[in-house]
């Protein structure tokens, strides 16, 4: 039943190919509807998050006028990497519909591989460094939150 | 030597509180210049990607006009969650300094727990289920993307 969609996302990422960027295109459909399409604009747009699935998820966003996609569903030409898995789960969608997968993106030289290990590693095992600073400090705003009466949790 | 980019990362988790959204702020800090900064819009923009790290990673890559942050750093409020340091990863900076951690930020309602598993988990034992479609035709992207002469890798 996502066929169709699928074929737009596809159509999409053969336009990002086509326009600088990835090879990747996503939709974001409910009750039937597209309501929000992306494709890959990392280099044309100097943006690192614009990948496809997050163009899709803040089009559809913009459009509802609301954070929160619950009900609709992913259709991504391509396995969505852990940033836009990410962005999937913080946008409530239910159901990812994907096309290619991580193995088909690495033989083109998108492998996720390092980045998956880098998510699931502990702190002192990751390639990227961490460290910690005034961690008293940081909890200020935390307090402010716990604090405040009228706050939107999302 | 962070500290002072920290101080004004917490100055911006409290504005966020503040002006309706999460409890985050972040900058991105150059050769000890700041440029970018960010806090939780999510509420406020409607949009589940505007994260404090994503926010101020878009804002220095606009800044700079280039999607690669190779050599800069990112301060933020709290440790990134799997979303925002998958956008770190790919946006090349080369250390993460936090304020408060995981923990902290679970104890006030932001757990991230179910998210890092979740990323971490085979396709099969997600949460958020997905399905493959038309792989096949998905393929087509990718053959694009090898056969292009001037493609911009990323």
């Amino acid at each position: 039943m996502y066929e169709s969609f699928m074929r737009r996302a596809i159509a999409l990422s053969c336009q990002g190919v086509e326009t600088g960027g990835g090879p990747f295109g996503a939709v974001v459909v409910k009750d039937d509807d597209m309501i929000g399409e992306g494709m890959s604009q990392v280099v044309p747009c100097a943006d690192p998050t614009a990948h496809a699935e997050i163009v899709a998820i803040r089009a559809a966003c913009a459009r509802l006028g609301m954070h929160d996609l619950s009900g609709a569903v992913i259709v991504s030409s391509c396995e969505p990497c852990p940033m836009c898995l990410g962005a999937i789960w913080w946008s409530r969608m239910g159901l990812v519909v994907y096309g290619n997968d991580r193995t088909d993106a690495a033989a083109i030289g998108f492998d996720d591989a390092a980045i998956y290990a880098e998510v699931a590693a502990h702190l002192e095992a990751r390639r990227l460094p961490l460290r910690r600073v005034l961690a008293d400090e940081a909890l200020s705003a935390f307090r402010l939150w716990q604090a405040k009466p009228d706050k939107v949790s999302y």
